[in-house]
């Protein structure tokens, strides 16, 4: 060990057996709010990064990947994207790229942690890009599955951008068969749903697939891609899943026309042909995928 | 900090501030060798590791990520691949897969370092499967550099699995416009090189972008591409060059039927899906390679 | 970071915030035995080292403090110690130094762990220096709370050389004060026991002086000491008592005498000045000892 | 690695193959000074620290050990302290136990870095308990080198605390034997300095014994003592120097008479006792300084 010019390490446990290391610049917040640890911290090479629980959610380096990643197929699928929900998505960098559709009229927020919202909201500028000031967003502060069980309102598009399931977490029950029933009704017929899930190293499937085969017993098409989002030390996975629109059919020239025509502004991770590329899966995680059989219920949680 | 079951951790430095770090098993082997540190530890989630200057080069749970990604896409391009050389891969998986493809008649590995090559042989018997006593395969210790500029036998593809070009470590003169040039004149015609080229992490891309801007210029066709081999901890490159064939033109059927007809047993981690769909970068990466103007030479190393 | 030399860290859990870290040049023994994880290690500056459950026993470098620390003090303020009682000590360094006193006629030693005595007598045999081989030694593999219940032997001196109580370790009912009352009854009447008793770091005072409360609801005369053994990362403290012999009224000179008299070969860290100045702790320990309540009891352990 | 409440640690490096760790809770302010880089850290366990180019100069939780070892023992000695100077010392603590001294009409602080002081009278008002503004403290930033050499005003003790004079650090030309010489030429004839002088760590006593060597090359009585202060993760060591009076000499009584009588308010670490028994050192160390033969001087310094 020769002296580093930076004693302050921030380390993210990725499992028993593995952790990342990220230099702290500074930390900038750190509070235990009523339903989760949030901390904006300035990291090395990444910048500033919301950590909730322990784990970076997005830094201002890279989460132009996860949240372009996230949003852009799921809504580029869609023949006319008006109304979304966002589920979680504290730091509004979300919301900011749904809103970038000149389509959508109507974009939901719901996220339980109001605390979380306005520090990124203060500390994240660039992160929300002025999005929750947009006339087109609602923001809601509210259990988002006590929420949707209790508005019958239609959604084009669902964006679910929440933590993994752990058990101590707050979005154990929004990663449940039940609860995507639930999505599954509020969704309009030619719409989709897009979420983050979970790593997919090659050592650490289990969430990845789970989430597949429990969107499967919902819905008839489900669509698991990845993205590399180098914050996070391993890589990443995602997945739509709708009832009649499969964004693996689009061709290359489809994305690009759509992304020109409906996208305000310029991306800086997706192509067009990133876009009809990025389904394309290793075959080993494909193999994990078709052999799953473990369903994630309300009374059968990943974790416990 | 709860009192955790493995108290042995391997700290894989990534940078000045970043690291990743893996539970330590057991050390099997450590050893300064005239050319590098060399260690073959057993890492919690991934198994037995070869580790090189305290860098993790490859693990039983996902080299077959890494040695696919290498050596396929470009043995795969080619209409007729019979004579491969492989510049380092001591781990003898590189090789391994080369002799996978039924075409191969002869394949020369050269690696400087004995011990290596050796420990592998005898501490990670299922990264080599025996191909290091295949009787179409030839071994050879030697600089690589110095054994390229003695021997004018050409080749139909080029592999080469190197460390990343850091100054103190052996590899330095195996990424320069000079080394591609000789190799440029040992290739055959419609021959092809692949090569690992570094991470390409959004923060650190001057290796990939450099090596990609060097091997641009030498050979007309340079096709960079990334696959994810978690335990690097960051997101990886690789490149093909070549002087007429160019993999991204290859349908997905291309692909489908090369890999049927011409590699034995089950590929783990290559489709034919991602063999056509490896190529699509991000936007970002696209960018960086396209304003990169940093040539790496003889007397102009990367690092210094 | 600066890239280090070695890559291979142990981290040895100090408290929920505090930790200390180690390079580990050699892994030499790791296994789960019945009653704790053993391993012998080859640490960095310190040489190997004797780890359990996580944490360090004693390392070649240092060991010599520990054990002298552990065991003169005792010894030298016996009128005349002959039999010897070792509870724990599976190094063999605390029987080493016990059998240098050359009136000791009768050592036994009982040691729940014969695995850790077997790896201890192979690997570190500068720790025990062939003391097991001495023919005043007994060796005995079993629980020590249940041989000293079913034994009735009297000894001059009981050195106990456990790990901390923690509640999963096998120590956990050999700090209690059912235990030292049963060694009470097996101590001839000017008999004095030793032992560890923990960190005495400003923060973590509890187990010492919770052990020092036990000792005194069941000991007249009860003897806190410190000694630095750097190995362990924060101050440590020892304990003697006894029912009649106070070890704090000897002078420098009746510690030299007896230190010259009774000792064979020369001691590396204890000297008579040493030996009477120990006792001196500082102000803020007394006081926490001064107004400790509690007490350690078979069905009340210190850490639940 | 069980998944900790706190991700955000403190690495002290102690050496090439050792460290510590600290969860940190709060990082109230990092700044790279004209001298060094300044961090005030809330520490885990000890609370808020200075740290000096990352290394822990004093907790909250037990910066009351280091600084009531460093002034008192040398203060203690003197017949009639009056004149005090203090070299380094920038947290104000060391100023703060001199001026306690009721017998202390003036107190010269000497910092070269003016921020470190304003910082430390912010951000840790209790370490200088308003010592600063002290009538009889006079705040000099300038080079305690060049100052002192500028200066002939004699005093009857100097308290020297910085440190460990790394070649980088600003400390260097405050530890060798041409200082020293001034330093005796600025003391009364009675007089007595006492300075930290690194860890006694069995492995690491390069620092402790040619500071001994040094020292003794100028003074004619050089007292070498010891103290544990946890955050510092290893033992530490102090000397004191002097012309004529050996604090050695002084008996528990004495140590007790002059503590109620000079001292205001209430020690927290020295008792009479600890004061006269701290000079006993381990054998080791002893035989350590025996035989050191290093020198510090202006053109060698210790480290280079």
């Amino acid at each position: 060990m020769v002296a580093p010019k930076n004693c302050k390490w921030f380390l993210e446990v990725l499992g028993p057996d593995e952790g990342h290391l990220h230099g702290i610049k500074a930390v900038l917040f750190s509070k235990e709010t009523p339903f989760q640890h949030l901390e904006v911290v300035d990291l090395g090479d990444y910048g500033r990064a919301l950590v909730l629980d322990g784990k970076v959610q997005s830094t201002a380096a890279d989460e132009f990947i996860y949240h372009e990643a996230l949003v852009h197929p799921a809504l580029l699928a869609h023949p006319d994207p008006r109304r979304v929900l966002v589920i979680g998505g504290g730091e509004g960098a979300t919301l900011r790229e749904v809103l970038r559709h000149r389509m959508v009229t109507r974009a939901v927020m719901v996220d339980i942690d109001r605390e979380v919202v306005e520090i990124c909201r203060s500390l994240l500028p660039e992160f929300h890009g002025g999005a929750f000031d947009d006339p087109r967003a609602e923001l809601v502060f509210e259990d988002a599955r006590q929420w949707i069980e209790a508005h019958d309102e239609r959604f084009d598009v669902i964006i679910i951008d929440l933590s993994d399931p752990i058990e101590e977490g707050p979005c154990y029950r929004l990663y449940t068969r039940e609860f995507y029933r639930v999505v599954h009704q509020r969704l309009s017929g030619d719409g989709l749903i897009a979420l983050q899930a979970g790593t997919v190293a090659v050592h650490d499937l289990l969430n990845f697939s789970a989430v597949h085969r429990t969107l499967s017993s919902v819905f008839p098409i489900v669509c698991p891609y990845t993205a590399n989002v180098p914050c996070f030390g391993l890589p990443w996975g995602f997945q739509t899943a709708s009832k009649q629109v499969d964004p693996r059919t689009f061709s290359v020239a489809d994305y690009e026309e759509r992304i020109g025509r409906r996208i305000a502004g310029e991306l800086k991770y997706l192509t067009g042909a990133l876009c009809a590329a990025q389904w394309a899966l290793p075959k080993h995680v494909q193999a994990r995928l078709a052999r799953e059989t473990r369903l994630i219920e309300d009374d059968a949680p990943l974790y416990t």
